[in-house]
């Protein structure tokens, strides 16, 4: 078959490389420790789950309006409006809810990117980022980012960036694969650039010290900021697949033709179980939050231990990135070896893009005993 | 905002505009009778709503591999297998699950369209196809189709339409907005040609006389054949969102990297929940069938009493596309007219292309009272 440049080119998530071969050595026997996952390793609280088993059982199984529930979006603006220091801004609206976090960018994108058209963001980042952006024709401008700083994107480097081809400028934080955050100063000088932002607040709520802000709470007149966000991170419910955009009102309209021609409608009892997410289960994300926040500090430590280099420590998401130039600077390779050798799955730094070579990505969703076990195993295999 | 060019330009369903005035005009408290939507009236069968509530509860609530489970798609793999002559030619390694059949279509596109690229695709047609074409820098090439005919793609006409730059002929039979069956020796010609076959197959199992024919069944050596399908319409299962594709070797790498990218993986209790419609709900499933059936008699018969055209007598779906052109020529205008002075929702053909100029199509996925009730509406606004 005849497959098309985009068809060819597009790589694939590294990380499922390493998860596919930690996984045919598990069929081969052996035990493997998964610090490679950027998933929650709970399950879904059960209010939630209940919610869904409640509207199935009502027959909520027809589409909904193609911007997603009503109530859902007077839910999910009344959280943003509450979380934040938004005074009421957000309006139902101004919420989009889509089948998914990932799908909801491709769909921005679309509606603001002709052919060429720049998209600024951080390297490393998310390696699906520069994927969605070239899906519709578009091309990321990627702005290095600094250890000493955190990896966090500074204003400096990204005005200069700046071209008559920008269109928007995307951000994350807390950041996968680093786990920073972005100062509030340094947020609200990017949103200050005359050039719409894209905020990708996916692993909001997961903050073990600092504060994340929207940048929703840096709105002005003339201002155009989109903030991205969904349940899969912090409600532990990535196998259901939802997520919303919230965004000024220009851009509704344009997204929603393109979702009424290429999704229909996101799933309708999964939207009603969101709505118990936001509103009730405020006891199960803490008790999480306090969890992941207990082998985060382990982790930095740990690591730091064994050798691994750790400048900022990370506050947000679930993710070490550690410096590991002092054992390779192959990332790739790496990663393989410490699969195959020491039966840790572990994500490449290369995977984030030319700026993380050289650091290795690990995920403190999974147990204590797993942590301290897989930690204690790539302490061996480099002592050796 | 500055909006791209397709934010700007991508149409919004038509349908959906009428859907919209309707549901107005019922908050204003008038009686309005829905005939124009494509949404099986049924609820899901509880075998299946019950194996995602059970799913649910095992907490079957995290990502799934990209392609899907693998259960799911073995039993998708077993079931076209079963249900056209394959002789087990289908293996789970050519199905790849969606999040719904929508979103399946432009992941193909993707796959096979370099810009520019054309697809043959008939006229009139559902609205969203060239849409989906359009979002990822291919073009649509129509073929327009006959009523007496019964509206479906002649080979002849395909071939005549082929160019350097054709890379897939996409039909859908039983078809929207038609509801038309195409012919097997017509469908056998069309995949000799030598060019990808896309056969959207989401209508199928609604089929009341004859036999819908997958695409499949037409493989031979060199053929390049995709089958589309999903669990919206047959199992009425819309508001679920889970499709699939059934795609030759070569194809499934590149769109498992594009889900990777842009999806990461469809629902997880959802699938479940799908090996219940494909195994244990034939009782259900044809119960509908028969309802469907009787709805489609009566109503090909009064449409015909009232004054409307019907040559070909539609046999799939759930679709009468009537000739409305002894009562105007402009479809979107007699549609409103409907809406606003008989109080019933009807879709004009103008939504599915130029070739739907002068034709209506009205839904039979409403309970025949309802459609009695509808048809008597619009026989009285015709006659004054």
């Amino acid at each position: 078959m005849k497959i098309s440049r985009i068809g060819k080119e597009i790589p694939p998530f590294i990380v499922m490389d390493v998860l596919e071969r930690a996984q045919e050595l598990e069929r081969q026997g052996e035990n493997i420790i998964h610090l490679e996952v950027g998933e929650p390793d709970f399950e879904t609280p059960k209010c939630i789950r209940e919610r869904a088993t409640e509207a199935l059982r009502k027959g909520i199984t027809h589409y909904t309006h193609s911007l997603g529930a009503y109530n859902l979006r007077c839910e999910i603006a009344e959280y943003y409006n509450e979380e934040y220091e938004l005074r009421s801004k957000v309006k139902p609206e101004n919420v989009i809810v889509t089948s998914g976090t990932s799908p909801a960018l491709p769909l921005i994108f679309g509606a603001i990117l002709d052919r060429d058209d720049e998209v600024i963001l951080s390297n490393p980042h998310y390696p699906c980022y520069p994927n969605m952006i070239k899906f519709v024709g578009g091309k990321p401008r990627f702005v290095f980012v600094r250890e000493e700083e955190g990896f966090q994107l500074n204003p400096e480097d990204v005005k200069e960036a700046i071209t008559k081809k920008t269109k928007a400028i995307l951000i994350n934080s807390p950041a996968n694969p680093t786990g920073n955050l972005l100062s509030p100063e340094w947020m609200e000088e990017i949103a200050s650039f005359g050039i719409p932002v894209i905020s990708d607040e996916i692993y909001h709520g997961l903050v073990y010290k600092g504060e994340a802000k929207s940048i929703l709470e840096f709105a002005e007149k003339d201002r155009e900021l989109i903030a991205l966000n969904g349940f899969s991170k912090f409600f532990a419910m990535t196998g259901w697949r939802l997520g919303y955009i919230i965004a000024p009102q220009d851009l509704i309209r344009p997204i929603q033709k393109m979702i009424q021609n290429l999704f229909i409608s996101p799933n309708a009892f999964v939207q009603e179980a969101a709505i118990s997410a936001l509103s009730e289960c405020e006891e199960e994300t803490e008790k999480m939050r306090r969890i992941y926040d207990e082998r985060r500090r382990f982790m930095i430590k740990r690591l730091r231990e064994i050798g691994f280099g750790i400048t900022v420590e990370p506050t947000g998401a679930f993710y070490v990135f550690a410096n590991a130039k002092r054992f390779a600077n192959d990332s790739y390779k790496f990663a393989f070896d410490i699969l195959e050798k020491a039966k840790v799955g572990v994500a490449p730094g290369i995977d984030f893009g030319s700026g993380g070579e050289g650091y290795i990505r690990f995920s403190y969703a999974n147990s204590l005993d797993n942590i301290t076990e897989g930690l204690a195993r790539i302490e061996r295999f480099l002592a050796n």
